[in-house]
């Protein structure tokens, strides 16, 4: 069973995921995706023109012994896995920040990482009783399931609205 | 006086600095940047599609009144900043994580930052005498002067190698 089958019906017969449908450990699968030498290069060149994300033979010589991704352009492929896999169906207000982004292991060309995601703690908001702050732990990991990034957002979200609420328990 | 004169001269005539050139207090200016319409469009369809970072309509509806730049855009906008005028010139060995992420204010379509750096700790690693850690806080500030981004790095550099530093020093 999908973590969210008790979210709130939307009018389109999709579901609309609120804050009041979260509960601290679930886990939801958040998919995979490969990591490209085209986009690792892409993306470098525009927002982290290091020569260990750029240049093959400063990066064979360095440290990591080759070309490594940005540690941005890994969260960044992480939140397009978030809003694909969650987000996209949830009444998401935005974000007031995240914690403890650690890059655990190099991510090189090629690699496949797989995203997942921990509801650690739901808290509605005390001054505005319509949202509230979701904190989840994510994470990702190579094809040899080693961890290779690990963060915990906070993410704002509607609560479900009082009419959808008494429908649902009815 | 640039805070890094005092940095290792390179082969090339250029400066390089190093863990032992960082000083705690000092801050570093990184320059500004404008954040079009058009990257804030360009980096929600790849990697953070939520409507109130893509769809005009949608984002006016909700709380922030009007689009805003996916967080992570203005993080890896930083990060450019950081390698142009930072990063760029110091013997970087990559980055373990960051902590305390921080988005203060929306941003918005047009807007300008201004990105400074201050360093706050700087430890040499006991276990591997050749490099160490420096904390650093990143801020960003709108144009009318409102803080939008904060962060806390932690930046892997090499040392000052063993010759260099007494030749600097003799």
């Amino acid at each position: 069973m999908h973590p969210f089958d008790h979210s709130t019906p939307g009018t389109a017969g999709m579901t609309t995921i609120h804050l009041d449908d979260l509960t601290p450990g679930t886990v939801i699968d958040l998919g995979r995706v490969t990591v490209t030498r085209e986009e690792m290069l892409d993306f470098a060149r525009r927002y982290d023109p290091q020569p260990i994300h750029l240049d093959d033979e400063a990066a064979r010589a360095g440290i990591y012994g080759g070309l490594i991704s940005s540690g941005w352009l890994t969260v960044s492929l992480c939140m397009r896995q978030i809003v694909d896999g969650f987000l996209g169906r949830a009444a998401s207000l935005g974000s007031p920040g995240c914690d403890e982004v650690r890059w655990l292991r190099p991510v090189r060309p090629g690699d496949t990482l797989t995203y997942r995601a921990e509801i650690l703690e739901v808290t509605p908001s005390r001054s505005k009783p319509d949202r509230g702050i979701a904190r989840v732990r994510y994470e990702a990991a190579n094809q040899h399931g080693e961890p290779v990034l690990r963060l915990t957002g906070m993410q704002m979200l509607a609560r479900r609205p009082v009419g959808a609420a008494a429908a649902g328990t009815s």
